[in-house]
């Protein structure tokens, strides 16, 4: 039995779409946006604002760049950005405390890793099928939809290796990943459910 | 419908069983060992030197090492390596059109990867579950479990980075990768037999 279910997911597989639906299936609370929400009322920053730095690094520029914008590594000071994920981190960790939930994205995963009432998921396809979704969802834009998603991708690596130390999307640090458009978005929500529940 | 399963595995983690589970559900041939005795009939090498060429990589040297000793990058030699390699590759191929299988490691995700009836599985654990693993199936040795485990899975990760490119274990390259001890050996079984069989 997980209590805490954690969603890390590539942009455009559905990761959000299957979260929700797992998290009704079990009864579960569903953390999203409202998650965005808290911290933006906690910070006082705008939602835009905590929603952008969860993805904040800057595909033109390079890994390292980034990673010492971000950090501030060795200067002992904190960037508003580490501000944001501290907070974020605290935030939750009392929602994991409170009631069984469904959290997706922002290191859940890494987050929580010290919780054994935890199931970490990873949702993903294949660059065609998410092409379609995204396009489907929120339209075309100048970018191809590839540019859109191969951007995305690097931004929530270069987060997630930031904050964790860890490479994103290595299997050993997830329970189950899926491939969505494989196993279809419903049964992937099954699964979830079903192996959460037992 | 999936004609073809590969099944990747940490060393440990029960994925050699739970693809014979799988074949055993859908009817399905099995290559583990049938495969190690194939190619080395072919070759006309031993299973014993056939079966370690697979986890050549010396963990005791540096990777770039490895890597070199075994492509013989730019000097346009095959090493015995190689050609092991090669034969291998031929030979997973012509199995996969044979009939429907399952073939457990020996980089056949990477193998198979344009073959679009063909369903690439991951099967992994904790390093606690494993060392129980293979202390209950192989017994006790000097060395510690946990240094064997590190040991093997080095191995595994440079043999299939110095032949695919790839790096092991990212969630991409799969269809599907589960934590066996999370889920159950045998429920993982029917887990890929009911996605490979739909």
């Amino acid at each position: 039995m997980y209590r805490v279910i954690t969603i890390s997911r590539q942009f455009g597989s559905g990761g959000r779409t299957i979260g929700k639906m797992a998290a009704e299936k079990l009864g579960y609370k569903f953390y999203d946006r409202e998650l965005v929400n808290k911290v933006a009322a906690e910070s006082g920053l705008s939602e835009k604002f905590i929603e952008d730095s969860g993805e904040y690094a800057n595909s033109t520029t390079s890994l390292l760049f980034n990673l010492s914008l971000a950090g501030n590594y060795g200067s002992g000071k904190m960037s508003l950005y580490d501000e944001i994920y501290v907070a974020q981190c605290r935030i939750i960790k009392e929602l994991a405390e409170q009631e069984p939930c469904v959290i997706v994205g922002r290191c859940a995963d890494y987050i929580l890793k010290d919780r054994d009432d935890c199931l970490n998921v990873f949702i993903h396809t294949d660059m065609k099928n998410r092409a379609e979704r995204i396009v489907k969802l929120y339209g075309q834009t100048e970018k191809s939809p590839e540019k859109r998603l191969k951007e995305k991708d690097n931004k929530r690596k270069v987060y997630y290796k930031n904050y964790t130390g860890r490479n994103w999307g290595l299997v050993e640090n997830y329970h189950l990943a899926l491939d969505s458009a494989c196993i279809g978005l419903e049964r992937c929500a099954e699964l979830i459910a079903e192996i959460a529940g037992k």
